[in-house]
């Protein structure tokens, strides 16, 4: 896996303390099940150590925080908030989707069983609001409000994915809602979550959130663009595993709705309920390339990027937080491919 | 199915509005499997007549207003916050269950799929957040940071009931311990929202609280009663359906841990993996009576009831608002059997 930029690790251990007081509170058997997907426990209880997510989130969260002026302890139970709901979301779609994996480590669902995955999954999802609202300050009604919104459309997103696994034709921009919904609405929540929980103008606010939508559609797109053309070094997947999958990324979407000959073939050879091999993989990711797709994910990432700073100018941050937004901005969209 | 009281009828209509206009904001997939799930739509997404619930939470929750001086539109929000809190954990419960039937109609995940049934339901769960945020009023924050602890003890009574099934030996305090969670705590909270949302004094909202806890209690035990003694016409389930299914109920709690000769003989024939004939659901039947377990029940029930009452009376409502409570009281622990 790649790591973080340094600024970003020092998080970890501020949110770690709010997020196992947080989880600590639930009864022994949810808490177990969330111990294990947050890589604190392994499936026995007894001590881990790996398996842990990025940070990401309640990064962004803290930083927002800073934006506006304020400690980034300001943002602490943001920032557990914006974890625990992307913990509740992964919790349930490696149920949905099926996927036994999460982080080189075994699916909660597949140790726990799908209940008790379901009910963790509820117990974070409900706890995000919780942790939220006894924060001090100003904002907290108004943050949490934003956060239960944001599922909503995070919600959206993973019904509209769902959705496309049985449908014959689906459009780029059908896909880019998806994407919008399941991935960047909770980097927009964390991006401006910290400035609201301060009491932060609107408009500040805003544009941080429009900073993280824009950020959450480019990481998606590197993202995509790491399924098909990644190494396993970078990835920690193996090599074509989107491609694999079958997975209806955007590039493979922007190349389907080409019209060129390339398309044609990709949708044939795509929608083949058979597995490919790895003559034929190579062959789809040749198609998707030559239909443009490749070309027009990289060109999007790009223009999302330059859309997010822009944004981020409008909220106006202190030099060093926008420094670092940036950084964070870069390394989630440049990751090596 | 046993009716409301007529005071309660007029709630559902109050109410459902304001979970229309809630559940209306789901996107179009997600709306689908929670309209099912009201009762407002068939499978095909056509109209339905029949299905609903009896709204016997936002019945609570707009008493509970009215029981702070308030008007019962005041708790507008708590009551549909409620009832979206109850169906997201129905949805949930019938998936971990395996239960296919819901008030006499399929249960979702049968119709559409237990992927769409847990968004559905995580849906709810957000919906019931954001909706509560967003009433006026000073006690919105604490009504929705109330309302997500009460989740938190409803999926520790969920994930007690679940662990049940995997062990030899249950307290009766345990099973109490469960009820306390899965039942009681949602009706807690919702006779006490609507105080909240008012801003009434942090005494009445407690009283009214413990009112509702008290309350629950005596419904799940008479619940129990009815799932054992009770016949179809009063239930709508087949006869002895509890014992068939092995439930563990508080009844057979009590019977289980009353150390009679016929305590082991229960013991015995409810550990047995194979499916009883009608004689043998009626021998247990009797081992439960002969153990004291339907007496303890019927006690217990009548001591909560007091209790509940004593709390209300703490509460001061008004004489037409207590009326009413007790009403319901009345109405959901003596239903004829």
């Amino acid at each position: 896996m790649t790591t973080l930029p340094v600024s970003m690790t020092g998080t970890r251990e501020l949110v770690d303390g709010a997020l196992r007081a947080a989880v600590g509170r639930l009864d022994p058997r949810t808490y177990r099940v969330a111990a294990h997907h947050f890589g604190w426990a392994q499936a026995d209880g007894r001590p881990a150590t790996g398996g842990q997510g990025k940070a990401l989130r309640p990064a962004l969260a803290l930083l927002s925080a800073r934006a506006a002026g304020a400690a980034p302890e300001a943002a602490l139970p943001g920032a557990a908030a914006v974890e625990l709901t992307h913990a509740f979301s992964l919790l349930h779609d490696d149920i949905m989707d099926g996927d036994r994996v999460r982080r080189h480590r075994p699916a909660a669902w597949t140790v726990f069983g799908e209940p008790a995955a379901i009910l963790a999954g509820d117990a974070l999802l409900a706890l995000a609001s919780e942790v939220l609202l006894e924060a001090p300050g100003p904002g907290a009604a108004t943050a949490a409000r934003n956060l239960a919104a944001t599922t909503r459309r995070l919600i959206a997103g993973q019904s509209l994915d769902l959705e496309f696994e049985t449908r014959q034709k689906i459009t780029l921009d059908e896909c880019l809602a998806m994407v919008e919904g399941k991935t960047a609405a909770l980097l927009a929540c964390s991006c401006s979550i910290g400035a609201v929980l301060t009491g932060a103008p609107e408009p500040v606010c805003a544009a941080l959130d429009a900073f993280g939508a824009e950020l959450g559609v480019a990481f998606q797109l590197v993202d995509d663009l790491l399924g098909i053309w990644g190494d396993t070094d970078t990835t920690g997947k193996p090599t074509m595993s989107d491609l694999r999958a079958r997975k209806l990324s955007l590039p493979i979407a922007a190349a389907l709705q080409a019209g060129t000959p390339e398309s044609a073939r990709l949708q044939m050879l795509y929608r083949r309920p058979v597995p490919s091999g790895t003559a034929e993989l190579e062959e789809i990711a040749r198609l998707v390339e030559a239909s443009g797709g490749r070309a027009w994910a990289e060109k999007e990432a790009r223009l999302r990027v330059e859309r997010a700073a822009a944004h981020l100018d409008a909220a106006a941050p202190p030099d060093d937080v926008r420094a670092e937004f940036l950084r964070i901005a870069d390394f989630v969209t440049r990751r090596d491919h």
